[in-house]
């Protein structure tokens, strides 16, 4: 009987295991810390797993992240490379982070704070704003994440762009490429939105040299990680008043301590790394999709690249 | 020369007549209240025009709406009834609307009040949202801007349906229509759009009845007119906490009062009229294509029904 682990450290099993069970009653899954015999362990269903226990199991043929990002597996050591690691690309956490990008960059291009401060005050102004169609959003990142937001985001009609650091196309989304291609990117986006995954080269991206080359009263939503931000740059960018503000999902300590300044800067506006989450009933039959794939002998989707390292 | 009558109340003419000069030089456009010599005034370029003018003007041809909605001008009982009259459907009124609709929607889907009010309080707690593949949106009306906003919000993965008075079909939309249509419609409608053009049929349609006729904690989006909603009863909704909310633009008193009770009523947000305006950069090509079309004695498009009412 193939055997799966389990092992999340926020995941309640209690949402997954009836799933799994329907899907694949051949199945057993047990779930961590109860390891049993850790030589009949095939598969491990892992999301923010303590380090060092996935090297500990010597027959482990798949390490499938219940999450998109995969950098807190990688940042573990111990994590066997020879286990091909495959992340969840699954359409709840696609259309979450699709609808909060939706989301954030509709509530800064109608002024939804200027709104909401006007009834506080029953003042009634109206003001003539500016239309999708000549309101240019960039996108850092063309992967699953990143182009379903460009191609949702246009739909809406705004001027969608997207960066990433090796040439990708979004069909009917103009893209900018490497290095040569981030100036001109970020010198044309009023909203900056960061879907990167995190890397070696991507950590601290969004830094003050960054915000420098963005025009003048643009905003940054960072839906990416904590560790593409460096939070002292955001907080001296917010009060410089250059840009016009910032909208964070993510941080490098989470949760944010209740004592840090962005939560109460007028240009910071935090959510609680609530952008988009995985769901088992979506999760599931996604990923017994690629576990079946691989018991066939057929190739994975989703595996990552431990070289590009995501 | 053809001569053509600029009459708003609103409007700036300083933000029309270069752009109808531009676009047709040989248009002699004149400024209410200097009208000149009533008899040489063919077209007429009206938003919210002071009862009674339009009447007095012997050889009008056509007259043209700067407004989606023609509910005022059609109020107006001098109204010169043999005279075509042409709304305004131009592109920022049907972006805007999609627009507001779009971000009104995700802001209510992706509970904003609920994060701005963790926010103040510096608490990090993250929720399980639906998705809105699972999320049902009712639109009341399936005409330019109801079907515009229907598409918009099915791109966003947005469970929509239209009703419409009369059977009228969106291309891969849900679609209701009739009185018989009204009650499925509205059981199935989490969040409920109006923007219905406001007739004798329509008035006071988002009133008591219809709300209970809603599914606990369903949200309200009026865009269409204050016309539509009984005031007292929206009060009562709020208050009674069958619904979730209500999103106003529109009111029957504008600009509302400053002592009225939505501004401050938690449960109830506030816009200042302020979903969709006209941009004359987007409406003089379309006025004006309306006029050529009209001179080469082809027939205008968005041409008014008096007896319809839009």
């Amino acid at each position: 009987m193939p055997t799966a682990l389990f092992i999340s450290t926020t995941d309640d099993p209690a949402l997954w295991l009836p799933r799994l069970a329907a899907g694949r009653p051949d199945l057993e899954v047990r779930v961590w810390p109860e390891i049993g015999d850790a030589a009949s362990i095939d598969y491990a269903f892992a999301w923010k797993p303590p380090p060092g226990i996935l090297g500990t199991l010597p027959n482990l043929k798949v390490i499938y992240s219940l999450g998109a990002g995969v950098d807190a597996l990688l940042r573990d050591t111990t994590l066997p490379r020879h286990v091909p690691l495959v992340r969840m690309v699954d359409v709840s956490l696609t259309d979450g982070m699709v609808e909060y990008v939706a989301w954030q960059v509709l509530d800064i291009h109608r002024r939804g704070a200027f709104f909401r401060a006007q009834q506080a005050d029953a003042a009634w102004h109206g003001i003539t704003l500016p239309l999708a169609r000549d309101t240019e959003v960039g996108i850092l990142g063309a992967g699953v994440l990143g182009s379903a937001c460009a191609r949702a985001l246009a739909g809406l009609n705004f001027r969608v762009a997207t960066w990433s650091r090796t040439p990708k196309a979004v069909p009917g989304i103009e893209s900018f490429a490497g290095e040569a291609g981030l100036g001109p990117f970020l010198a044309r986006s009023r909203i900056l939105v960061c879907l990167l995954p995190l890397t070696a080269e991507t950590e601290g991206i969004l830094n003050a040299r960054l915000f420098a080359r963005l025009p003048e009263g643009a905003w940054v939503i960072n839906a990416g990680r904590g560790g593409h931000q460096v939070e002292r740059d955001v907080l001296a960018a917010a009060e410089a008043g250059h840009l016009g503000g910032f909208v964070l999902d993510v941080f490098s300590i989470e949760p944010l301590p209740s004592d840090h300044p962005f939560w109460r800067h007028p240009r910071i506006v935090v959510t609680p790394h609530n952008a988009a989450g995985n769901n088992a009933a979506y999760a599931v039959p996604r990923l017994l999709a690629q576990i079946e794939r691989y018991e066939r002998g057929e190739p994975m989707e989703d595996v990552v690249d431990f070289a590009q390292g995501y």
